[in-house]
């Protein structure tokens, strides 16, 4: 539930989480409160709206918002001389000043710190006293659980994992053994942490398993979607690095390495073994940086036209070879 | 587990759900007693099958079903002077009479009413009395759960969700905060509904986390399959129609909105934003139309032959380009 | 946590495991002890390593493993006169033996048998004396649970389920009503057994549901990954035949028969009613044999200079065309 703030207490709160380094001008009234954040087209009075892409100019044009912000060349194009409803916040990179923006219009409370009584943990666990651990939540044997961290109803916490400080599970997250979660992570419902990579050997018309003797190592700052499965490694551990971001129903095989900050965008899988620079993906498997699907997804809806295009030309050659061997 | 109805009753139970709009004929014994369902392979006297695609005449002709519905077409050509085994029920929409008769078999026993001990459920929740709740389910603070609603075994249930009557949600199910779910939907287990959009901005090589504040609305009469994710909208909400059918580990991008009556199956997923019409939607991400989707999806089978072609096409016609040079 | 053994105690234990059907020849000190399994690059003195693919050899050629299986063809070239450093393991099927090792390193201590405080088990349900059931799971009405079974956190198995002796049942499977899994399977967290078939008939522009009354039956020695789902028949059972290796987050439609030994990479949907033989298959759906796949895989992300060169060909022959045209 958003809470109420001046535009001057938000563009405050930005300056501090960015240190500074998103400037904006506020043209308009700095006292008028928010409480929301809204699309252009249904933003209210009390409403931070913000136009990132000029495509969508005439919605920003006639917004009802109490406070937009948007960039220079559009408060130039559409608002020359100010908006008598709307107060204009002037930034370059307006929606990642928005961003800033809605992060302290959400600023929630914080659930009370201990332990649900329901919940489930072994006398080995280690839970730091300001840490939650929600209502029927399993924590298993010599886990250690930091400071402020938040696990939701029904999560299990398996054997010798380590969940650094203000960490985030959501209801029903499921860790394996051994494995670590850096600080301030968010983990959506259904993630699952750890499982076996898929390895086997053929012998004799079965498969052979190769255990799986590996981790899942996650650093700080990671958001790891809803439905989204990480595999431990075989030898060797399976790394997400800092600051990456990855969308629900992701699987990401044993010994990946995910570099900072990738974003991974939703119902992709990465094979095993793969390593991943810095970018945004997505896509199908094998997946692609995110500029180079764009290109081919759309020829992908169009392949038959493809195989119309090759038919005619065959036609053609075929009737040019007969007409020149006449 | 089916309960066995004389095929008159069974008539008469389809009538009643169509009131009256399926027509259907019966030849032979309407006394014949049905139990079950079955393919027209495996059935037996006391199966009730259907033929709704005339690729299966052969597998009807051979039926041993104890009862057959189908078309009026096929039954002139399979068993013009009626069948010795088989009572047969005409009807050209012959499958889907199969499906209310399946359903009026099918009608089960439901469980006693009332909250199971194990359960954890806030005391600001409300809860109808003739709702189930299974063992081990939490239901969250400020939440409503409907006349005759059913919570499987370790269902989330949070914070003002609301659940209409008579809607069920299988084990281990997880709603997020604020969110919506109409009347008689059936929501398979690891379905969640509500986590966070995937939505960030760019802020000196790191990304910046947009807070998704809206929610998940859904209508009544949907199906949402097992492992299905449905985010919540980024501002505003995301809306699943009434009568929508989403197959199993879909994923729906925050502020979709799918519109009544959409039929979706399994492993698609929809990117955030997305408006979508009525219609039967199957494939990859972006995904398609079901007829598109085939269209294209037997070449994608084949683009190598594709480009072989093409090969073929390029030395040719560098042939006769040679050939018209000299 | 792998357990040390001597080259001499591993090899007899690939020798019993496998009937004597795995040669192999050590050169060097069979007396050295081996504590776990590391990659060739990262091996130390007291792990085992392999070579199954020669694109390695140089990484094998450094390696400071304590002892390497490998082919007699890359010892020679390696390695013609032993190793000052790593004992040598010389087999045909190197990789097969270092699964077979592997696992014995891997063996690790069972679980206390018995049922957890917290799990709620119906007193209809049969529990072998030799299982164990984690806590907070549900075990449903008139359900059998075989000897050595473990049914992890969280599961939930339900009415008229039978499991076989020495399954595992990782934390958060959910099985629904009269699904059969076989002995010595092993499901990962997040599997969901047993959901609907996606089955639908049109009727005055709304989907009327067909009952899913077949159930899921699953045979010995199966592994199935992490969110991975399978649905239960619209009529008869979808079944997974003996030894089949299912990744992470497959989707099995209704009544699909999956052949042993058949392994299933991640992602991939199978729709409804599929017969699978024996083979390995990955990629999208409709999913291909693995050489199928990998051979379009590499197209599909050049459907762009495929477009191109049909481009260009269609402007060549046009100008041929009016070049012969004249």
């Amino acid at each position: 539930m958003p809470g109420p703030l001046s535009i001057e207490h938000l563009a405050a709160a930005v300056e501090r989480a960015t240190s500074g380094a998103l400037g904006a001008h506020v043209i308009g009234d700095p006292q008028r409160v928010i409480t929301t954040v809204a699309p252009l087209e249904a933003a209210q009075a009390g409403a931070l709206s913000f136009l990132a892409n000029p495509r969508y100019r005439r919605f920003a044009a006639a917004t009802q918002a109490g406070a937009l912000v948007l960039s220079e060349a559009d408060q130039r194009a559409l608002f020359p001389t100010g908006s008598p409803t709307c107060v204009l916040i002037v930034c370059e990179a307006a929606y990642t000043w928005f961003a800033f923006a809605a992060q302290a219009l959400a600023e929630s409370t914080e659930p009370a710190a201990g332990c649900a009584p329901s919940a489930v943990v072994h006398p080995g666990a280690r839970i730091d006293r300001s840490a939650t651990i929600g209502p029927l939540a399993v924590i298993d044997e010599d886990s250690s659980i930091g400071a402020g961290v938040q696990i939701g109803a029904g999560c299990y916490v398996g054997r010798r994992v380590r969940i650094s400080e203000a960490t985030r599970l959501h209801p029903g997250v499921r860790i394996y053994d051994g494995c670590r979660i850096g600080a301030r992570c968010l983990l959506h419902s259904g993630a699952v942490i750890g499982a076996d990579g898929f390895g086997f050997a053929p012998f004799r018309g079965r498969w052979v398993k190769i255990p799986q003797s590996g981790a899942v190592l996650i650093g700080d700052d990671v958001e790891i979607g809803a439905g989204t499965t990480i595999d431990r490694g075989a030898m060797g551990d399976t790394v997400i690095e800092d600051g990456v971001k990855i969308d629900n129903q992701v699987q990401i095989g044993h010994n990946c390495r995910i570099g900072a900050p990738s974003a991974i965008a939703g119902c992709v899988g990465i094979a095993g073994s793969a390593t991943r620079e810095a970018g945004f993906y997505t896509g199908i498997y094998p997946f692609m940086r995110n500029r180079d699907w764009e290109r081919n997804a759309v020829l992908l809806r169009h392949l038959d036209e493809l195989r119309e295009r090759i038919r005619r030309l065959e036609a053609q050659v075929r009737t040019q070879q007969t007409g020149s061997d006449r």
